[in-house]
């Protein structure tokens, strides 16, 4: 399957049945993003209607193309989908992605039928399906996507969502902190190819270093669970599976038809198999956004600076309560301190409370910095305190320097450092505008961001877990 | 005390010790937001260097000052504090907010000893203290305040909170989302007023419908018990304690001086005084969104529209886990759903997935506008599915078309309504602005607004429980 999949994600040219010169029209957005993502091969707009979409005259039909096409996207109708798999067959067709819904998913006996009737003539042509009702494929790579402003340069991180609105919400809110994708796959009704089949794909994939899940329900529970572990042992995968209530259930049966499981069976399905589990789509991104940007670490013991005392106690609670460890500063960080501050060097402690070192000769990156190369931690967290600092403008320049730390800090030392820095929207231009920045900086300075330090504590306590448990692992070997 | 507290928030006058010409200082920031915000007083400069301070002449000392002072703020350093409570008594003051700090918190004995001397001198004069070490009075009415961003127009959110940063952070980042505020108190160390002095007023102040608190310590436990209490028997009472874990009481110690207690203690004395328990600060300021902006509910009962089918399962399992029900479409609104739509009527259900509604001739609004007026559902979840549709300038459009569907819910109906709206600073100025005039919409409208379905399950849950646990109270009564 491996090798079948990979010549899948090349295809030499695409076919869009269904293409529109219409904005906003998904056949049009498909277009789109192959014409101006750098799709190398050639694209043809497919519309019975004729007409010419982006300047590219439509084929009438996909038979009636006159070169080869190994991929086709289709936003026809549902009623026109039988049709277009026998042009398909008729052209040598390799994959159809079905965008096209109103199948199984409608809950309707005659939609479902004619969804297996759509296999079954596919299944004879060796054609294969992802789909239908979904986004279908995002590759940054080969300039393939569904939404105009995903990123277009590529990176090292997997998604596989059945929900194409919920693949948009990860790689989008993703993106916002320095994520980029391998390969992105919204894959709906899972008619043909599934999850299974993805996963086991993604877990040899080279360009895939993490993969993040969001799972409605699987087509064929053994093999997953296989497909689960293997890839979990080969590199991290967060999963968020959905369902997981009655009514999450019920919505699942009317989105993707999938049969969703409890949450208990779940959490213990991901436990065994290494996997680590996501509560909701911010907590898979949190996730995605740890194992990228952190390097693997097995002590619970962290540092904490940046903010002031309010702050502090925040980040000392939410960092216990996620169980971290926040020791207090060992006698040789405080002898170092007492040198150059006699005043208050007994008064500084972990987290390390800006408003304390006001008259101290000490600066929040000096100490940090010791504290990144003493044995006594293993992680870090910096805050950035912005509803405090965006009082004044002057206030927006001493954050901008502040970061100038955190750079140093994190291209210094090779400790796991998590960024807090808030990401509202503020009430005026310049405050949104120095976030932006802060966070703009943080991504390109490979730092892990996130928005709370209680979303900060808890995705290092579950990195710290995952890699104990892949230590043992490695031990029991 | 009520009335005694009541002139101590209404001053005639007021002096600033420490007043500086230096944009940044928070000598400067006091006096400043006391001249622009509309203090109707005098304000008088003071500083022992002379010069003036935008434009009015500093005097020496307080003493120094020809007319009455009522209040004294205080940024002058530590050593100078002594003197100043004798010039402040000289001069028949009433109220000294210390800003000033170095005092119990920094560990050192004499430090400790010139706090209590400082109390001594205050006492036998009959000056009562806030502080030391804290930002003390934000009370917009009266125009004074901490921070020149903070909202000038009053509200009536009240927030008591030991730490200065965290009051900050509450205000700023609820005045995004709505809220305007009654009476802010940091009142850091608490030598003098304490935190039972000020719940037992804002329990009784007529400005204030809703209190949040920030606690790090008490001075007195069963007077605080019997002040919240009062306080959570007569207005909604949302408590975040800090300090809950040994780190966390350390850093407690260091900031405040406060002896903190166990986290168990703190949330069993939380329920047991009928307050409403907050995990941090973003978990706080969604409590009081939802008691500002939602009226009394004691049904679980909710429907939910308004995004995809991601975005539906998504909030399906959010609100179960919050402990929400979300039932399935009734038979009434499904037959009146028919009437309309033969195709679909019977795929359509709770979470309402907009996609589904992509053919039908039934509108997201209208749908909710029914579920709104049926007595099957008592509370209402509205999805703004933000990542999915600011992929163009039109789908901008077509959210902000969605937001007049939600504002005529909000105003034709009196069930209780959230609306979910991310907040997240986009990658593009125009989605940025997009979700900012979506928030600002939702916040004229008086919508509670929450960044991510999970935050606002949990919020109408806890809501919920509120005012059912209010209602048997009553009864029991």
């Amino acid at each position: 399957m491996g090798l079948e999949l990979d010549s899948i994600f090349h295809p030499r040219s695409i076919a869009v049945a269904g293409a529109s010169a219409e904005p906003g029209k998904q056949g049009h957005t498909y277009f789109r993003v192959l014409k101006e993502n750098g799709f190398q091969g050639p694209v043809y707009p497919v519309n019975p209607r004729g007409g010419d979409v982006l300047g590219v005259p439509a084929y009438p039909t996909v038979a009636a193309i006159p070169d080869e096409v190994d991929y086709v996207i289709s936003t026809v109708p549902a009623a026109a989908v039988p049709q277009l798999v026998d042009d398909c067959a008729a052209k040598g067709v390799k994959l159809l992605h079905l965008f096209t819904g109103r199948f199984g998913e409608t809950g309707h006996a005659d939609a479902a039928a004619m969804e297996q009737e759509i296999l079954q003539r596919a299944r004879r042509a060796g054609i294969r399906i992802i789909g239908p009702n979904c986004m279908g494929l995002y590759y940054p790579r080969e300039g393939i996507g569904f939404k105009l402003l995903f990123p277009q340069e590529p990176g090292s991180v997997a998604v596989l969502s059945q929900s194409g609105g919920n693949a948009a919400d990860i790689v989008l809110s993703g993106a916002l902190r320095g994520l980029r994708y391998s390969k992105v796959l919204s894959y709906g009704n899972a008619l043909d190819l599934n999850e299974s089949d993805f996963l086991e794909y993604l877990a040899d994939d080279p360009e895939t270093s993490v993969i993040g899940l969001y799972l409605e329900g699987v087509k064929d529970g053994p093999r997953f669970f296989r497909a689960l572990r293997r890839a979990a042992s080969v590199k991290p995968v967060v999963l968020l599976k959905s369902g997981r209530t009655q009514a999450g259930v019920r919505a699942v049966a009317s989105h993707t038809a999938s049969l969703a499981g409890s949450d208990r069976v779940w959490d213990a399905l991901c436990r065994q198999a290494g996997a680590v589990s996501a509560a909701n789509v911010e907590d898979l991104v949190d996730m995605l956004t740890a194992f990228t940007f952190l390097p693997p670490v097995s002590g619970l013991r962290v540092a904490v600076g940046g903010g002031g005392g309010g702050r502090s106690v925040q980040s000392a609670d939410a960092c216990e309560e996620a169980g971290l460890l926040v020791g207090s500063l060992p006698d040789d960080i405080r002898a170092t301190l007492r040198e150059r501050d006699p005043q208050y060097w007994d008064w500084i402690d972990n987290p390390v409370d800006g408003s304390i070192l006001g008259g101290s000769p000490w600066g929040m990156d000096e100490i940090l910095s010791l504290l990144a190369r003493s044995p006594d931690y293993d992680l870090m967290i910096a805050n950035i305190d912005e509803f405090w600092s965006l009082d004044e403008e002057q206030g927006a320049r001493q954050l901008l320097r502040q970061m100038d730390g955190f750079e140093r800090l994190r291209s210094e030392n090779a400790k796991p450092l998590a960024l807090v820095v808030g990401d509202s929207i503020q009430a005026h231009d310049w405050q949104t505008e120095t976030l932006e920045t802060l966070r703009q900086r943080g991504a390109d300075a490979s730092l892990a961001l996130f928005p709370t330090v209680t979303r900060a504590a808890l995705s290092l306590r579950r990195l710290v877990d995952y890699y104990r448990r892949r230590n043992e692992e490695e031990v029991e070997d």
